[in-house]
């Protein structure tokens, strides 16, 4: 009967959780192996092993071959599986997803207006000039990816980054790829680099409303084109 | 060798979330038993423990001890341990939680400007009447979360309230009771009852930017307050 108690995992889970509050666990760190684990905790290497695997599936241990389960070091995607399963079953729509993503990004860009470094700028100037000789809606699409992820990272929230990354993946999963570019088709390649480009001036001059407001542009300008599609 | 192919339990999980997007498995229901899962899928009995644990973790799954597998029908832990685990490891501040919080609030705020109905306003004035006469730190701060908990639900945004339902988790366990108490204490009765009355009227009056700057001046003096504390 190795499921008597079906909590076992649990106490698993728990102890390594404890030992990441406590610091004794870091990123990146190998766990100790599961005969230790079995032996230090007093239960079946079943336990361990069904507690490792919620943990891999979480997405916040990963397991090497021959080499024992570590720690990762990029928990992007941890919050991604669950995230997924529980919109599904909540037949949630898109509109509030982007409703979600929306809020994420307007933070984000009030926090980057003080945080922004100059080489993100710098960063931020070079893709605006590619978006200008952008031949495609493909390249297009990415280059606008790529400027939304910088003005991203620059808020410096590393939980704010992770949950609005989750937030775009679940989006790019559950809002087919035609959807997406009849969005970005919606809104003529002009409006976008105005809207990009005023993001970037508001970004430079460091002005927290500025952003906010070029933000909240950018946002009602897709909104209106979703609207317009629905 | 159970473990011969670490992946197998991804193929379960797959199986399951794809019955999920199919709608062929919704909220409440039972998931096939064990056996039949490892017959209809070809693989071991262990993988199949292993995928249905991880989705208990994950809060998806709920095992009825005799009575096999369901789909939870309420989500809101779903996220909570992933999101618990990745910020200790991120070593994330509580003013990274706050800023994250603040943004889905204000969200929250300015949906509920166009969705509240006249019920969730009663229950609003309701709770008001209850803070004037509040007599202690603890009976306030309850009815403080009870009006949060209310506008937030009535955003109508099922995503947008789990999420948020997450992160206030998140604070309650890692920024320790008394500086929550602090927090409150750090704010007279009289200016937090002055903007939970401001809220309510401006949701009174379904004025989008009115709730949102009643919100958002919640939120600068909780700021405030904070700051000064650290």
């Amino acid at each position: 009967m190795p499921n008597k108690n079906p909590k076992v995992y649990d106490q698993v889970i728990d102890d390594i959780k404890n030992k990441i509050k406590s610091g004794e666990i870091k990123k990146g760190d190998r766990l100790p192996s599961e005969r230790e684990l079995s032996e230090s905790l007093g239960v079946s290497r079943t336990s361990i092993r069904e507690a490792i695997r919620a943990l891999e599936v979480i997405g916040l241990v990963e397991s090497r071959r021959g080499a024992g389960n570590y720690i990762k070091t990029n928990f992007e995607d941890s919050l991604f599986e669950p995230l997924s399963v529980m919109f599904m079953l909540q037949e949630s729509s898109p509109r509030e997803m982007f409703d979600v993503r929306e809020s994420l990004e307007l933070q984000c860009a009030r926090l980057s207006a003080k945080n922004i470094q100059d080489n993100e700028l710098a960063l931020l100037a070079a893709i605006l000039d590619r978006m200008y000789l952008a031949e495609s809606e493909e390249e297009s699409l990415e280059l606008d990816i790529k400027f939304h992820y910088i003005v991203a990272k620059a808020s410096r929230n590393v939980l704010l980054i992770n949950v609005l990354e989750v937030i775009s993946q679940l989006m790019d999963e559950f809002i087919k790829k035609f959807r997406m570019q009849i969005l970005h088709v919606g809104n003529t390649k002009e409006s976008l680099l105005e809207i990009h480009e005023n993001l970037f001036r508001a970004l430079k001059s460091r002005d927290e409303a500025k952003v906010y407001n070029a933000m909240k542009e950018h946002f009602n300008l897709i909104r209106k084109a979703y609207d317009y599609d629905e």
